[in-house]
């Protein structure tokens, strides 16, 4: 297996590729200044966002303001908070207060929002630096934007997420927030090599995010490494009253539990999701030999057969409600709209009630022919996407490993510890029972670090 | 303004026309015995139901059954539930375990549930007794079943809870459990001349019972007063989690809320909402005859504008989720079931699910349209129908002063204290905000009291 891009560690690796967590400590230990951090950001951003064009909105001097005020904030005595000072990329559909947010579409270009969304504010208070706003594809769905793959420019980053993706794979930041209504967080980070964590569904409250379908609509992160998406997602877990999909609950350690060893060594259940007939012959080959070299840490199993229409219905939901949501964009101008936002609509416009109703019961019958499978192992694991990042930028990929266990509300996240043999990064996507994320970033930090021991 | 048939009390008073709390007093101090007490109502059926036909099942071995296990249970001196001894009739599409079960439908003829829905697990466990199964029309829709209302059998009890209303009306049981999805428990309460209460939605779990309109869907209670409304209700108020409606909270105490002396005297806000022009011009005058009675306890109010399209939208959810929740009647037996199922399915089937979706935030918007009246006001009254019960038994009456209530979500009341000049009941209905269900049956009460005082 080729060698994988990776967080550096050490003392002269360069900042902007450095884990979150080793950036976190060293920022909280003063060893280095939020401004120190911010300026290499910067630098990254001005010498590569030509070719990446991984922003949608980004003011240096505005980040600089920023991290003046949290190094004089640390400097005062008073308690920094867990995220001191790193720099995060938020997905421009994430409503941030005074700056614009304007979901990658045309009809919404000027839109200022004048509240941060509920994620922006558990940042702030975490004491991140919003670094800026990451392109998103139109309205979060397939049309793409203007952004790179940092590994090859003329392929595409994925998406919806693909800015947060691509800035962080490209050293400009060490975190970014997304969403997932498809695939749009275990996509991108597959393609651009970097660690994506979708949590189970309900996890993050969604207000102040632009609201696609409200069945399916996940806030997910970007990291280089999974301790660093524990690190930066366990802030943002929460309850909020705005956000039925949300419930009071405890907030879990996960970066705790991401960093323990687990008692055993996890058990992988290799799955062939519907969708593994389309992945490459390099994909499949990569799969097969990781299965080898884990070997009994590793048994294959099938997904119920209802899976098969998964996509099919999870597509149905995702159409219906985006129907009734972006409404006011098919209404006013949807001329204005890119052809798959448009062709979408459509459909979903014509989408009967009572079918969509039907299809709202599949997560739960889903879900119990799950049950036994995660009985006998810690993760399911399968790939993140059929490929590597395919050739051009008219599409953001196939979906088609992802949807289902959007449906399903089940934790995923993809792992990027496969290359091809073309440099390029291709994921491994482990997916777990819902509610119990920690385990799931246990297992995948297990298996980025056995990776490495490769 | 006419005197009104009420529950009697006293020595004399037949035991049939008692109110529940009455009669709950005495079997719980061993005056009256459950035998005795079953043996009354089973009199009562034996004479009336050949005019009434209020019960789709009933037993009277099973009833007595009951009855005796009841006595004996007291007797050994094991502490008694708060229903300990009471007759309680359950429309029938609630399931009954080992008890036919047919929501009023030819398809569902035979069918026997091996399940106690969580209703009747409560009132089991309060030591309620199980009188029978009462009439509902078909799939608690609008096709009306056998029953005729008690008062005057050539016209109808109400619908859909027809029989549950009929039965504490005739006096062959004390209470009774029903539900409402447009205007089921209040319209035949009114019609029949005795309280009905349906809960703020959400507050009683609905597991094993028919599911037409989960949205919708709002579990009820008969009786003949508020208090007995309160006794019995106050038993049923929980948490399932196959109920995701409900949610856990403490269970109000009801009664002892219902029978407290208001700090003040409760004030009511008179409301025209739509329907008001189609309510009968008898029903009318009364309406301002209570006003006048009543003074400045009442003041008058408009509904915002909004709510002119409330009932449209509601029907369009109810309408959309039957057509969903009654998929396999259509598709087995469409040519056996009533024409207004039918119609009713056939305009469900064409609704579309981005203008369902649409009409799904249309409570939330209305219920904020009624905080600024609920601040001034104890509870909204109105009419609890257009009229007394009308001529005829081809259909169950017009639902349009209920369904707005339900579409809200908010408790309401049907307090039977006015008369026609034919003798035939009109209920008075109060509305109250969600969750303070205790105060509105507290208002209930008090205004029941005040018309006896009259």
């Amino acid at each position: 297996m080729a060698a994988r891009p990776k967080p550096r560690s050490g003392a002269t690796a360069p900042l902007t590729l450095l884990g979150a967590v080793e950036l976190r400590d060293r920022l909280a230990s003063g060893a280095l200044g939020a401004l120190e951090l911010v300026e290499d950001c910067i630098a990254r951003i001005e010498a590569r966002e030509a070719e990446v064009r991984a922003w949608a909105w980004f003011d240096p001097d505005h980040a600089r303001a920023q991290a003046r005020a949290l190094d004089a904030h640390r400097l005062s005595g008073r308690p920094i908070g867990p995220l001191h000072g790193l720099p995060v990329g938020l997905k421009d559909i994430i409503d941030t207060a005074r700056i614009p947010t304007e979901n990658g579409c045309a009809l919404d270009a000027g839109r200022v929002p004048s509240r941060d969304a509920f994620v922006v504010e558990r940042l702030k208070a975490a004491g991140a630096l919003i670094m800026g706003k990451t392109v998103t594809t139109e309205l979060a769905f397939m049309h793409p934007g203007k952004t790179r793959n940092p590994h090859d420019p003329s392929r595409t980053p994925g998406g919806s997420s693909s800015g947060s993706a691509a800035a962080v794979a490209d050293g400009m930041i060490p975190l970014a927030v997304g969403t997932q209504t498809g695939g749009s967080v275990i996509r991108p980070a597959s393609f651009c090599g970097v660690t994506g964590f979708k949590p189970t569904f309900g996890a993050i409250p969604r207000r102040g995010i632009l609201t696609q379908s409200p069945t399916l609509d996940t806030v997910g992160v970007f990291a280089r490494d999974p301790a660093g998406a524990a690190l930066i997602a366990e802030v943002l877990y929460g309850h909020d009253e705005a956000d039925s999909a949300t419930a009071p609950a405890p907030a879990p350690r996960l970066l705790d539990i991401a960093r323990s060893k687990p008692p055993l060594e996890p058990v992988f259940a290799f799955v062939r999701t519907p969708g593994w007939d389309v992945a490459d012959p390099e994909t499949r080959a990569a799969f097969q030999e990781l299965r080898d070299q884990l070997g009994d840490r590793m048994f294959e199993v099938d997904l119920p057969a209802i899976f098969d229409r998964a996509g099919e219905l999870r597509q149905r939901i995702n159409f219906a409600e985006m129907a009734r949501y972006y409404h006011r964009y098919w209404r006013d101008g949807r001329d204005r709209l890119g052809e798959p936002t448009r062709k979408a609509l459509e459909e979903g416009n014509a989408t009967l009630a009572c079918d969509y109703l039907m299809a709202l019961d599949w997560p739960a019958v889903l879900n119990s022919g799950l049950e036994e499978i995660f009985e006998r192992c810690d993760a399911i694991l399968c790939p993140s996407a059929p490929g590597p990042a395919p050739d051009g930028l008219e599409s953001t990929g196939n979906p088609i490993f992802n949807g289902i266990w959007t449906f399903c509300g089940t934790p995923a996240v993809s792992v990027p510890i496969l290359t091809a043999s073309s440099g390029l990064p291709i994921g491994v996507q482990l997916v777990g029972p819902r509610a119990d994320d920690g385990r799931l970033l246990r297992s995948a930090r297990w298996l980025y670090d056995w990776a490495d021991s490769q």
